[in-house]
């Protein structure tokens, strides 16, 4: 046969969901967006139409709901690796599942000081997101699980510089000693292994790649990620690597001289794009091979 | 003539303007998105393509830059106003000016519990607006100042219900005493006096309207809307009107029963589109007239 | 009573609408975004929660569904003009309804230069829209339609200028005589009477627009709108009114010199924000009054 | 040292770029969005904060306005080569260079049946993309070319079926043998030599694509992909490999049996979320590697 089916798969692509505790006054709510995608034995119906080894996206949808329903979300990793593990195991032609999950955050309503009972009001920017994947079944199982955060808007007013770079013929930039770093940063992380005490973790590692990102006099926005990434490797020894997305939100300096005006570091101009955009990954050096965990739908978007 | 020019108007939107207070070591940020609007004696730029009257919308933005710095951003409507009135009193062909300005908020990075001197973290989904409208100069100058928020997004686990409505030939939903009820609050609020400690009534507003949303048992969207909106009006004097802009999110429980689960109002599915909206003013009786305080560019867009 | 409802108005937004006419083996196909808004004696639901008088917007969703399943949508004002005067006819306490609906345009898919009976692409950037206001019932009952169309992206590369501006202290802006002018209209036209050849009158009037953008030699974007206008107008003796609103979508000519590079008008930066934006009005001199055929929900929503 | 920097790249995303040709009346325009992403010997810059290696990212965007004013852009993969070629041979630090463009297509004005020479409206809603990636320099230096399309919205309003699917305890779907059928495909192909007539080959490769999804009888979107890819490989032998990306989005006959109403397949709900989303890759079984043709900043995002 001359042409060949090589990657493929398919799932179910944000299904929106909100899971509530109700069981004490005092309510908990979970609001999620779940991805699933399954890779096995279905050329089939690429090739020949033949559904028989399909499970409906719309199957994946229900049990997204009945986990959620049955097993919970209290933990965003325990419940994608719960989901990953059901459809690896008990869908026949399933070889590998991943789930990605983002979780959206709420805050309690405060009245005079205390919680209101339930009712919530969103809080910050960023989205707190998850991938389980798990291939195969039985002894030879394996699971991956990478968390991390996505929107995370950072901005030093200060403390950041951009001087001694290489020139060419097409470079023009002025070096600068003081500037404006911002970005709105992607975060992924690797587990070594795939239990943690998740939440506590997210909480933590979110406050050092923010406490990095203030403290480290910035020489370039390449010099901040590396030691973003490092630290959070130096505080948690289960986390395997870190990889680190960050766009440079540039803000230029606007010039008012023709104006009679001396701006000195005062009035900018948020620009929409181009953007730099700097990306890194940082491991330990015995870091577990990372197989299929960094893999992602995009691979065939572009 | 036929054909006659009725209104119009025209200016520079979406100016996205960072201002650094940068005096202390510990750095104060604001971060905004500016649109100014003329109107006045702009027919022959339509009619004749004249542009002797016509003041760039480059130089309008340049104006917000230079007042951002000269006169500083630490009070949203304050700015607005100062905008709006030197394009009302300085610039001979325009009769009205109207100033728009969008704030983000950033809160500080803390370490250990301390605030960071120039390290900042976007927060909140929501945006602070403000609107100054300023018609005519000298002592028949008249100015009108809107504050507001959006994308304030609130949601209530409980304690709201849906019932006992009106029912025709197309009605197939079914009551509810215990629905979830969310929503993506925009609210606009109209000041008796273009003076006030911005700031504060600002932060004293939102907390209003959120407690209302929180507290009132809620038998419908409406009912909600016009609780928070009196109550504005009763906690603020200064505050004439107050118009609310909400859409009904729905949640729609998931029905599992087919997959042998009882979801007793746990699992939601948080749909997109279609969405209810419900839209309110509430007045004091004796509120000043709004004049065209609530006009904006829309009223041309549809 | 110390505090006071004014406006208030609800409805079903965007209700994503398909509708195939499948009779012929050549199919049609309409796709709609359709919103629905009542006004009327719904105060009790504010004021006590009472929903006695509410048609919920589930029901007016549904109506939707109905009425292009029994009616259909061949012509977009027809469909939305039935909708809204079904409001004001058969639900007993709304005292005037607005329908807005959006059509997104799809081509037939060509195979071999012969029409494909049942598949399509999307075509085209722009959406065509229409609004049908309808207030009080039998011989009181009065109507308005509003046709028109957004995103209509529009560019020339030459046969644009701008000088000739007034100048301020705030005024950097060099004079240009061949500049690129580009937009994405917005326009929005009046009918004189709620009934027409509404397909064939869209076509003609999105052309007159298209080509007078083009043909008009620009001293300036308003110009160019007010030809545009007065074209649309003396074209179609049934429009009363039109309104455009078309943001400067500027195009900043790269500065390569300090590359060694002479730019004559070749590379272009298509910027983001901010941008100019005009808006303005024609209409003939014995237009009949607009009535509430430009209200909008975004009323409440600045 | 525990911890390594391992993957890492940097560079301008998203410079929107127009290329006006006015050598002729006719002009001639393209609307580009370009992004540069760079690998070599940067690991001081993360691990040192020097940046002696460091090309701007502004020195880049300025190569890429460059580029298109001194080379030209009318085919856009040569553009894009050319300008990994550069960073590849030119900037001695970079052992990779991947330019990625997307092209927005534009339609010249038509008055009475005749070209406008320099107006234009933007056409359709897909977007062409590519992406070239150079390694290495002088006779060992490799080049891969991908070529795409983007939003590419398709439809069939029958001729789709899907039946037959596996079943389990979550599946509650209906099988169909008559529903709609549609997407916004993504496709990328790669091709096996770094030329050709690219943009014949795009509006050729479109073409099959558009007709295959037509006129396949679908049993599953699946099939259709493969049949698309398949088509797209018998008809053009430099290409490689295709990959598609389809979310299926769905729409829901609306069930109106409790308005009375009997809705045989002409009223759809377009639903936005969840959907399904089905990928593949074709490939001739004689492809040469695709080595990092398919790599994407997305690699870093998730």
């Amino acid at each position: 046969m001359e042409y060949v089916l090589s990657d493929h798969q398919y799932g179910k692509a944000e299904t929106r969901l909100v899971r509530i505790y109700r069981d004490a006054a005092r309510h908990q709510i979970h609001d999620l967006n779940v991805s699933t995608c399954l890779r096995g034995n279905f050329a089939d119906a690429y090739l020949h139409g033949d559904q028989a080894n399909v499970l409906p996206t719309d199957s994946q949808k229900n049990t997204a709901y009945a986990f959620a329903l049955e097993r919970g979300v209290a933990e965003l990793e325990t419940y994608a690796l719960a989901l990953a593990r059901h459809f690896a195991d008990d869908i026949g032609p399933v070889r590998a599942a991943r789930v990605e999950v983002d979780e959206y955050e709420w805050e309690r309503v405060q009245l005079a000081g205390d919680d209101h009972p339930h009712a919530f009001v969103r809080s910050g920017q960023e989205v707190r997101t998850t991938t389980a994947t798990v291939e195969g079944r039985g002894p030879e199982q394996r699971v991956w699980v990478v968390s991390g955060l996505r929107d995370l808007i950072l901005l030093k007013s200060t403390g950041s510089e951009f001087a001694g770079f290489l020139r060419d013929r097409y470079t023009t930039l002025a070096e600068t000693h003081d500037r404006v770093l911002a970005t709105s940063l992607i975060a992924r992380w690797r587990h070594t292994y795939p239990e943690g005490d998740w939440n506590a973790l997210y909480a933590s590692i979110r406050q050092v790649l923010i406490e990095q990102f203030a403290t480290v006099h910035s020489l370039a926005l390449q010099q901040s990620l590396w030691e973003m990434g490092k630290a959070v490797l130096a505080a948690h020894e289960g986390i395997a690597e870190i990889r680190l997305s960050a766009p440079n939100k540039h803000h230029f300096l606007v010039d008012l001289s023709l104006c009679g005006l001396d701006n000195r570091g005062e009035v900018f101009h948020a620009d929409d794009r181009p953007y730099g955009l700097i990306q890194c990954a940082v491991r330990r050096d015995d870091a577990p091979p990372a197989g299929p965990a960094w893999d992602a739908p995009s691979s065939f978007a572009g």
